[in-house]
């Protein structure tokens, strides 16, 4: 892709891959450009995409592919998380056989972390795996749209069917972020935030002194915001591509998180909403671990700016939380570990017990 | 796993992982040891396996892993290619997921290559990934069991939608197969004869002086077979695990072969049958282009001994076939694209006319 002052590149580089973020206002437009730079120019490519995106954007996708003579084909899924399914995975293997896709093809996700998620896990497993590329329309898709995390949900479980697998690139232009409702600003901001708690407190500084509200995220920010976000997460997982260690820091805040959106219900709470929470109570609870820390009442102060949760609703109680905790990934012999803070940009996972969550939660409603 | 004079222990590299195959008689004893060798033993273990190999090995295999306290579940498909659907492969995930399997947890193939393939690709998308090791319990699926190609079939097409993902073992236990049907033995054996041609002029040769029909493979002479096919099958594939270059050349017969299988009606003749046909067709082809070949007529009469189809049926037109060799995944903007032999051992890509192939499969009427 050529270089252009507008744009930065960030390089990702896992164990089984590299591949370029171009982050920017209109480097969408260099999408063909990029295309025709692979090793094999695509035959076809299928853009995978919502109806609310689709509605506006993918008319302009679209049109620079086939101008530049590209057969394009686009599948739109409804907007929201049931899209995650097994009947729309299967789906778009047959409209991608129907059309004619071969292994030379390419996969466009157009959208948020739902497109992205099943986009890539169709074409991680189309033909055992074609080329696949990330247009991130959301904030909190510069989270998911980096690390190669891909699935499907299964009735039992959200994400349970699924693969690591890296785009050849991904595409994040910052025109696309200026129709995002603030909730969903909101939920990414959150996921950035998380980003720089965990790791840099530079950045977290940076935050703080210049974003006091969710309107403070004008485009120059939001650029800041999403090169370090972009940076930190791609740093982790790419000392830990298939999550076996430091990646696990990354869920910072989400033990808490899953836990509020599933007993809330799922679509109640937005994903950042409830990270945010869980962010807010992990520290509160590290901080009665080393009560030197005095973080916990900064972020509360900030949470309220920022327009985030900072109590849990008395319709669910501690003890239906804690059970939900329980079924993170990260729980061993019944035992919830949960990514703890020691300063700021310094995590790490530890094993809690069920009293010190249950005290701590109390102090939330 | 402890060494044993009685096993062959062959070592598969692929840029991905190496692991071993254990190739003997009772190798399958020491699957436990094997399950207790990995880093972290797994919590629990399911066999996916056919209702035709449930009645001969299930038992047994279950006890020996059970007496180790391992908890097992397993899971019986309709024995047959029918198998690999989108439908077998959800009720496999929703098994898993209703028995608690995790990402510990690993998952046993016990059986053909229907097995290997639909059991390896829950296992590569299960939680985004789990264990997976695969028992054979049929000669043809040396071929498959090695190489990382796992698949299920779409209505549209055979293997469309998998991954490539590997092993963490191979357990080949000649005891196995002993009940195999002999035409089952016959159509593994054609891949045995196939792996001579593409690759080992000594194994070829030691196959033309050891084995006249299919039942002089005995317990020794198998062994000889599986080692050997196994080794360049594992040559080949490591140096091209994602099939861009080299690993076409074990496609040496398919072309024709596939076309058979889905001309006569998939299930109507064996893919070894096909493939045997098919490898005698490029022979055939690859004579009209170095006609010192002299290849050929030696098959044809070393096929008749085995028992492998030389003549193509009526039924079937040579247009009728050409048109399913088009849909080859090698061929390219409509060249069909074959793997010819220039000598025993040594095989290469080339593209063919239609007229070409035309004329010589009027020849096998």
């Amino acid at each position: 892709m050529p270089q252009n002052s507008k744009w930065k590149e960030v390089g990702i580089q896992t164990p089984s891959k590299e591949y370029p973020v171009f982050l920017g206002k209109g480097t969408v437009e260099q999408l063909p450009n990029l295309l025709r730079s692979f090793e094999n120019t695509p035959t076809k490519v299928l853009i995978v995409t919502d109806d609310c995106v689709a509605k506006l954007y993918l008319a302009k996708v679209k049109s620079s592919l086939e101008q530049q003579s590209f057969t394009v084909h686009s599948f739109e899924l409804p907007n929201g998380e049931g899209a995650k399914s097994f009947e729309n995975y299967y789906a778009i293997q047959t409209f991608a056989l129907e059309n004619g896709l071969d292994r030379r093809s390419a996969i466009i996700a157009l959208g948020g972390g739902v497109v992205g998620d099943i986009a890539g896990f169709v074409a991680s497993t189309y033909m055992r795996g074609i080329k696949f590329i990330q247009i991130p329309t959301t904030l909190l898709a510069h989270d998911s749209a980096v690390g190669g995390k891909v699935a499907i949900n299964h009735s039992l479980g959200k994400n349970m069917i699924g693969s690591f697998y890296q785009p050849e690139a991904v595409i994040y232009d910052v025109d696309f972020l200026k129709s995002l409702p603030e909730k969903e600003m909101r939920s990414g901001f959150a996921e950035v935030v998380k980003h720089s708690l965990i790791w840099d407190k530079d950045f977290y500084h940076w935050i703080k002194g210049s974003i006091n509200n969710i309107n403070d995220l004008t485009e120059d920010r939001l650029l800041v915001c999403l090169e370090n976000g972009i940076k930190i997460k791609a740093e982790v997982v790419s000392s830990d591509e298939k999550e076996t260690g430091l990646r696990a820091i990354l869920n910072f805040g989400h033990t808490l998180g899953h836990a509020l959106e599933a007993a809330y219900g799922y679509g109640k709470m937005t994903h950042g909403d409830a990270v945010a929470l869980g962010m807010l109570f992990a520290t509160r609870l590290s901080e009665k671990l080393n009560p030197d820390l005095l973080l916990a009442d900064e972020l509360k102060a900030a949470w309220e700016h920022y327009g985030f949760p900072t109590q849990i609703q008395p319709s669910v109680t501690p003890e239906n939380l804690l059970g939900w905790m329980k079924k993170d990934k990260k729980t061993q012999d019944n035992h919830i570990h949960m990514v703890l803070i020691r300063s700021v940009g310094n995590v790490e996972l530890h094993s809690v017990s069920d009293e010190l969550i249950l005290e701590t939660l109390k102090e939330f409603y």
